[in-house]
């Protein structure tokens, strides 16, 4: 698979983080976390764009959104969750990724850099861990 | 209603541009385009968070975004498409809403301020009538 996001999708590449998956999508952490928690959800056939998913993927995609939102509202307390996806030029990757971000305010949210960065990209195992943990108790 | 979101997804705000609905959700102009042919998508039932939505309106939001994304992409040929809901205290409307937004490299995307506001916001009637044209010929 030449796709980073593919072989990200369907659990080939080394040191991932994915905290739910099934058929059609996986959760997996952000690798520069803009906050605690912040998770991308992606499909696991190659699309780039929203509106090139075959309809079941993007259910599966929304289904993953709420079921990530609701997790990480009950984890980290955050004052709001934001999902996201950029298309086109905007997608770095090349595959289709919903972001699911836990925010607070004061946060200063941008896509390039927290103004308030905590170093969670270095607990990435440990959030993995405590979030696959919640998701089993469900 | 007291819910203003519940009024615009119900189409009894005044000067709505609603380019798209059905019986779950209402696609309707952002009133501060960040861009041009900026759109949301609104359930008509009352919700606040992603994950508080039914299936069926979440799925319903989905299949919505796809189909804006696609429009959008066709009519404004984009570098972009951004998908992006903001939840808990960021979400001043207090009633769920997806935002579709076009855009173009070096728009510095904010949710705050554009960097290059083109005055689409003055084009509304007009904006709203292209999409409702291009939607019929679809």
């Amino acid at each position: 698979m030449e796709c980073l996001g593919c072989r990200i999708a369907n659990g080939i590449e080394p040191n991932l983080n994915i905290v739910f998956e099934n058929e059609l999508i996986t959760c997996v952490l952000d690798i520069a976390p803009f906050n605690e928690g912040h998770t991308l959800i992606l499909p696991k056939k190659h699309y780039w764009d929203v509106d090139e998913m075959d309809p079941e993927t993007a259910h599966a995609v929304m289904d993953a959104s709420q079921k990530m939102s609701a997790l990480l509202k009950g984890l980290y307390k955050p004052d709001g969750v934001r999902i996201c996806a950029d298309g086109g030029k905007f997608n770095d990757l090349k595959h289709y990724h919903m972001h699911v971000v836990p925010r607070y305010e004061g946060d200063g949210f941008t896509w390039s850099e927290p103004l308030h960065p905590d170093g969670a990209e270095n607990r990435l195992s440990e959030t993995g861990a405590k979030i696959r943990k919640a998701l089993g108790e469900q």
